[in-house]
């Protein structure tokens, strides 16, 4: 598995955000069209030339690299792909995650009909994706030291309403390769859903860091 | 909260999938290119360009009705909008969901780039995302009952990999309104992630239930 740390001046990060962002922003917008629309079947075949045109133009030249990138003045993690935090990934909220010099990271988003179960309330496997993701930052510092997630427990307090949210987490105690993590999905009355995870560091880690 | 169910011919439901799969698909296979393109500037404009047409298209006529169907000749639940089986939101693999006549409940699906955490393998939260709906399935007996996620806990045995995989769900013991459920994601060498969730029906369900 590769943990290499390529580096990402400001500049060119800010240029790729201009870029692709636009990009990622339309394809949201059409999955949420693209769930709701009632359009007659020659409407659809209009829409599909256009999306097969703009599929041709956008596979011209793809990005074959899958290195970690490093932004070279924040030092933090940038995410291209992940389907919680990515920020080309129109699957993706996206969430962004702010840390505190305490370790605890939080993020403020909002969920619309893509991510919806019953109706008008979150899916209860979109808020264990994001609170799953969140523990995760939180108990690797950020992305910065490979843990993987051991276990995962979820208790959904009441239904989680589609509309702006807040994730929160910290670190409650470590144990050797082990990081015990507890966060909490939150609408504006409160939690909606209270969360704990045991983070671990796999062997072929913990060697390399004595090895260093 | 609407829990009304209308149901959907078989021609109509045919006729309805034959004009929005592919839609549905092209929407997949552009969140892939979006994630990975490298083109420059000012083909990205023009990408944009097609998809705000297709945008504009769509969105000519929009379904309002948020009632969940029921298909006339199977008596199953038609789920359009759903984030881990929705038909037609292209953020769901779908998972199309088999029912045993034991209510055990199975899908095999195959999970590319989009669902990337580490470096080649499922992000934890999506593998959290579909044992829930599974489990969400076999507890509520193909969501013909009205059954709320009350606690869901996964253990992470290995990383998953992207690629083709399986779910498995079935209902371990029942007390009162809590249905115990418990299930697999498996890869061809056997279960990745173990879950088990408890499930609870709503008072308000109960009070229908016993009013009925």
């Amino acid at each position: 598995m590769d943990l290499t740390f390529d580096t990402i001046s400001a500049e060119e990060y800010d240029e790729h955000r201009r870029r692709f962002d636009p990009l990622t922003d339309a394809l949201r917008a059409l999955i949420d069209v693209g769930i709701h629309t009632d359009v007659d079947d020659s409407t659809v075949l209009l829409a599909l030339e256009h999306l097969e045109e703009a599929h041709a133009l956008l596979e011209q030249k793809v990005r074959t690299t899958r290195s970690t990138l490093r932004h070279a003045d924040t030092g933090r993690a940038v995410v291209w792909g992940n389907p919680a935090i990515g920020l080309r990934n129109a699957i993706a909220p996206p969430m962004e995650v702010h840390r505190e010099p305490d370790g605890s990271c939080w993020s403020e988003f909002t969920l619309g009909p893509m991510y919806e179960g019953p109706p008008g309330r979150v899916h209860g496997g979109i808020c264990a994706l994001l609170l799953d993701h969140l523990l995760g930052e939180v108990a690797s510092e950020g992305l910065n030291l490979p843990k993987f997630t051991g276990t995962i427990s979820l208790r959904y307090v009441r239904g989680t309403p589609l509309g702006p949210l807040r994730a929160e987490g910290f670190v409650e105690r470590s144990e050797g390769a082990k990081t015990f993590a507890r966060g909490y999905l939150k609408d504006a009355d409160g939690a909606t859903v209270e969360a704990e995870g045991v983070f671990i560091m796999p062997a072929w880690a913990r060697d390399a860091g004595r090895s260093a």
